[in-house]
């Protein structure tokens, strides 16, 4: 693609973010994205135009909002291509998706002494949930630890695998080092070893295409906040035939078939995890996000953030008081750069970015023990999108340039 | 009020309201409310604007979300008058607030032999829980029953209070009945007894000044979808002194305060209990509903309820084959006005009701025990906001007059 092209490209995908301008270099979208506009028009019609109660009501209105709800249930299913819609469950995001099956597929399937295999490398959200489950279970966790590059080979992967193993956690992309695990080859080892698999989609989702069913991952969590949907909606994936045979977790509302003062009989999937009143606005908005995603495409997509992430790799190592964490490879960071700046607390690269309009995130990132590991307790980070650009990446490394300056360093 | 100020109110107040029209009347506002045009404003206003992750960036953008969603909180605050903002919690809906305290609360405080109480005219949303909790426990639950009225005396609730009763769960206001809960007096007896009183808000907070330190009441759940704000965001609001005791719900993002690969400690009030990116959009835009509220004044809101309350019931009264469900009185309704027709089945009467272009709901209403106990599986319930009018109640009475004739009874 010629410089020309791309910058015509660049302006035809920014020009749908109302948020986006010119003048601020957004780069904390691993944190959450920006929205089109299509998808704030999508949940004002239907605020304007379809709102009811969903699942409900047997008028006009409670029906056009159930189509819209299950509508977008469908356009989730297909965009990580799952067997049914039975198996697709909205939540409020990623941690949620995860907490549900922290409580609800562990209380009956974990027992004194099973074990847990989960990365040292996860967000909070895909780890304090499996602690909290071995303490109320009595089962015992066993952690993994990538080399400093972010990688876990088949050989320490499968060292952890023991007959014990009931459960392995593991997100696909890390928040911090970008790199990707190889979900679909540890899932096999998994299942072999008769483990159920849990796998933290929420930067993998968002960047690549996910294929459920070629990944044969067993439960799969996502937030939409972080893929262009509005805020308060996410998603958890799970196997039928897991999902049936699980209880439930939240109670009330249309999750039930019959409730007596002594009990009730719960909902069919996937109506039995979803208590309360639905987000259907919310899943309008993520409907309308897959829609955008399908329209750009995922080739366009792809091509963008791994040129953009090359790119700004290839500029940071330029400056030798830079230091990206993980892979020295681009296509192994998938837009996320973490990075230290000798000498430079990664709070005052954030202040000191800020004062140049340029937005990242500055801490542990929600994944302390990986910092820990990394000896740090606290790092920048610049996260990519699609719809980001040269010459944001060029402002960041500007900004960078300055930064050791402001802080009363000698070149 | 004359004929003439009463349609140039109506008029003033439903300008706001872009799914409301004249050709439509929508009688279902204790499902789920519609949503004047400010709210859908503000929140399209936050995602053009100021969105990014709250709570977590150093950079302007991420300042200006996390400002909005603390002056959310606040507004929540002032509007039940809550002595701090440490004790408003945002949830999803009010069935995620009551399961937050069924999980959270309940682990630490409920003892085999404990008993807790609850009426059986309450939403399954705040029975389940309470059922699971004892489940999980080994506690017991005692049940009240109203007379068929909905009255719960004081004596009847004195007779369920024992030295083992440790939590007390009621509605403020009956989403069947319409009936309030003198909740004040009975959290004061709760209290003598050494119990702790959950309230469940969904169907009062909408519809009268509701004061948490007044009532003195430990928990108030309610949601956002019902009082005009956006899908997707509800609260809990929590005793201060409580909350701090108790131990997280849901696990993971900015809810710890540390994380180590043997636990964590957790932040401070109210971040403890909100756990993964929490739902910016949908707090502004309760926010902006709650600023709609004080707009129009709690004075007119329930002049104008209570008015259309008592309009419908004079109404429906001419009408020997309409019954409705619970007190004689209107200003015991709350607008909530649950039916039978002799002879016609509710999902019946919703779909005739739905071809004049009428919302009701035909069902069990989430309340499966007090149907029961009303020896009926099934009624029609109108629920009046006070953006409905007397045209629409008209309309109604006019559909109702129909429904038999439709179903083939003679006159």
């Amino acid at each position: 693609m010629t410089k020309k092209e791309r910058l015509l490209e660049d302006a035809e995908i920014r020009k749908n973010f109302p948020l986006i301008r010119d003048d601020e270099a957004y780069l904390d979208n691993a944190a959450t994205t920006q929205k089109p506009q299509c998808v704030i028009d999508a949940v004002n019609e239907y605020y304007q135009k379809h709102n009811a109660n969903p699942l409900r009501g047997l008028y006009g209105l409670s029906i056009a909002a159930t189509d819209d709800y299950e509508d977008a249930r469908e356009a989730v299913r297909e965009f990580i291509n799952a067997g049914s819609t039975e198996e697709i469950i909205f939540t409020r995001n990623a941690s949620e998706s995860l907490n549900l099956v922290g409580y609800a597929w562990t209380a009956d399937h974990l027992q004194p002494g099973d074990e847990v295999v989960v990365t040292i490398m996860e967000h909070h959200s895909n780890m304090l949930p499996w602690q909290q489950a071995c303490k109320r279970t009595g089962a015992v966790i066993r952690y993994i630890e990538p080399d400093k590059t972010g990688l876990i080979t088949e050989e320490v992967f499968r060292a952890a695998i023991t007959p014990k193993t009931k459960l392995v956690c593991m997100t696909q992309v890390s928040n911090v080092l970008g790199r990707e695990n190889p979900i679909k080859r540890f899932a096999q080892i998994a299942h072999e070893a008769g483990a159920v698999f849990v796998c933290d989609g929420a930067q993998s989702v968002p960047h690549m295409p996910v294929d459920v069913q070629d990944l044969d991952v067993d439960f799969l969590a996502f937030s939409g906040h972080k893929m262009l949907a509005p805020m308060g909606i996410g998603v958890l994936y799970g196997k039928r035939e897991i999902l049936d045979k699980m209880q439930p977790f939240l109670f009330g509302g249309e999750m039930i078939e019959y409730v007596t003062l002594e009990g009730a009989t719960y909902a069919e999937l996937p109506h039995k995890f979803e208590a309360g009143t639905v987000n259907a606005g919310g899943a309008v908005g993520l409907h309308a996000a897959i829609d955008f995603y399908k329209k750009i495409g995922w080739d366009r997509i792809v091509e963008r953030e791994e040129h953009l992430t090359a790119y700004a790799m290839e500029k940071m190592k330029e400056l030798p008081y830079v230091h990206i964490i993980g892979s020295e490879k681009p296509e192994e960071h998938h837009g996320i750069l973490t990075f230290k700046v000798d000498g430079v607390h990664p709070h005052d690269i954030a202040a000191i970015l800020d004062s140049c309009h340029i937005d990242v995130r500055a801490g542990h990132h929600c994944a302390q023990p990986l910092m820990k590991y990394l000896n740090t307790l606290s790092t920048s980070r610049a996260s990519l999108c699609f719809y980001n650009t040269e010459a944001e990446v060029d402002r960041l490394i500007e900004a960078l340039k300055t930064v050791r300056k402001d802080m009363g360093y000698a070149e």
